[in-house]
């Protein structure tokens, strides 16, 4: 049976007029390949990030798994590609998601000039000039009663430097009124963000390897925050994850590393850190 | 008795028809003010740098000493105002100098669309985009009969990736005919980069400061590597230094690390660690 994705906090989404994500009960993903080259060219790197020998386990873990491409039927009769990859909300109950483009420039050194100013125009519109970033949607997980807090897309790309780290804090608040941010809260930054499986470990080893690797160039690419904020208020683990997600304008390094993911992670982990050490209380 | 830089890589030079730096006996550095809003910014930073109390004191030995501002007459009788900085080549006898300015992005955020234009244009042609960094300018000390090696500003400027990894080799090789690379070398990679004291410890040092430091965002600033060959090829101490030069575009960091000179930084430890794994034999 598939059905639409209720975890999906940026990208394209399926509905009656156009094509998006489907999921199914055994944990995939069924991505539409994009009409243009970007769908072939992630293919192309998921084919062959799947069969490259040169990454690392503890590197390949911050990718979705790939299960190859498949043709599928709209109801409409038609057929379609789609890339056939790990739903990576199956096993949760009620994911706490975020979606950050990563780097101060989302478009690749091949791109054209068309491209390039289309990309320019809302990068600089963004925060992605300032940070190095973009949170491109998130949700946020209240409680049983009340479900989710969902801004929309266009109130999470209006986000200014001040919106991101408020969003950074709201993301981690156990607040129930987390839009005012009004209500009693508990602030989960040192379980979520920190400790030895938190968010920022995770960050520091992916760095760790941006730092090196020479192999792909992720123009455009985003890290998914995930965590369980009903497990964590319950005294649980907040099974925390980062996973790096949208290969569609990947380039080959050429011996050279991707020094605009690094310099957007970098300046993300700050952020993380600074959100980490307000709740121990000191200032950086 | 005020007289013409010997040793200067890059930026405008003095001549009869353009000002341009003056250096004194004393180990002072003259530099002209830009005539628009660049001058005063320069002015504004080392102002504020100098006694700014959270600078670090192993981080401000990266900067050049500055003394203040000084109105000096030129040989017409026209009077303009200089800054007063430590002369970085003061004490050194044929330095070997590289001039490369950090970044994937030259402008900053506050730049015009105009000047945001021109810098990309630029920034693209050159190596910028693609590595984080451009050479903007270089001098390879051959021998006493022979002098320097010193390609032009043109030449420089439109260096390949590939160039730019044989300029690395070249500044650390022994080679009487650097052009050619065709006579009987020593790489001195290991003495110049690596080592305790080498630029590659340097840059670390400085990169651990820009992972954390959220004061000031350096656009369009260089990093000067400085060492004197015949002092290794005689069997002493490089004297192999890193200083940051360059401040007219500097602007305040706001809370937010600057993850554009940092991307530049990384790219160019990348490309120094593997000038030094190459001559120990292990290819990265």
């Amino acid at each position: 049976m598939l059905k639409i994705p209720s975890h999906q906090v940026a990208g394209h989404h399926a509905s009656s007029a156009t094509r998006g994500p489907l999921i199914d009960d055994s944990g995939r993903f069924y991505k539409p390949l994009q009409g243009d080259e970007r769908g072939s060219a992630e293919v192309t790197f998921y084919d062959q990030f799947t069969s490259n020998m040169q990454i690392p386990d503890h590197i390949r873990k911050f990718f979705p798994i790939y299960y190859g491409t498949k043709v599928m039927q709209a109801s409409d009769g038609s057929e379609h590609p789609h890339i056939v990859l790990e739903d990576l909300t199956a096993h949760r109950e009620n994911p706490t998601i975020m979606d950050i483009k990563i780097g101060s420039r989302t478009w690749g050194p091949d791109a054209s000039d068309a491209y390039i100013e289309k990309c320019m125009k809302r990068d600089r519109e963004t925060t992605t000039v300032k940070l190095g970033f973009r949170i491109s949607g998130l949700q946020i997980y209240i409680n049983e009663g009340v479900g989710y807090y969902k801004p929309t897309r266009d109130l999470v790309l209006k986000s200014s430097v001040d919106d991101v780290r408020l969003f950074f804090k709201k993301f981690v608040s156990s607040d129930p009124n987390v839009e005012s941010g009004m209500g009693p809260a508990r602030d989960l930054a040192s379980v979520v963000y920190g400790g030895p499986n938190g968010i920022l470990a995770q960050l520091l080893e992916l760095k760790a390897w941006f730092e090196d690797q020479i192999i792909y160039h992720f123009s455009a690419c985003s890290l998914l925050f995930m965590f369980e904020k009903g497990l964590v208020l319950e005294g649980g683990s907040p099974n925390a994850q980062v996973k790096i997600i949208d290969f569609a304008h990947v380039t080959e390094g050429n011996g050279v590393i991707d020094h605009n993911f690094l310099g957007g992670l970098c300046s993300l982990i700050k952020f993380i850190s600074v959100a980490i050490g307000d709740q121990n209380g000191h200032s950086q």
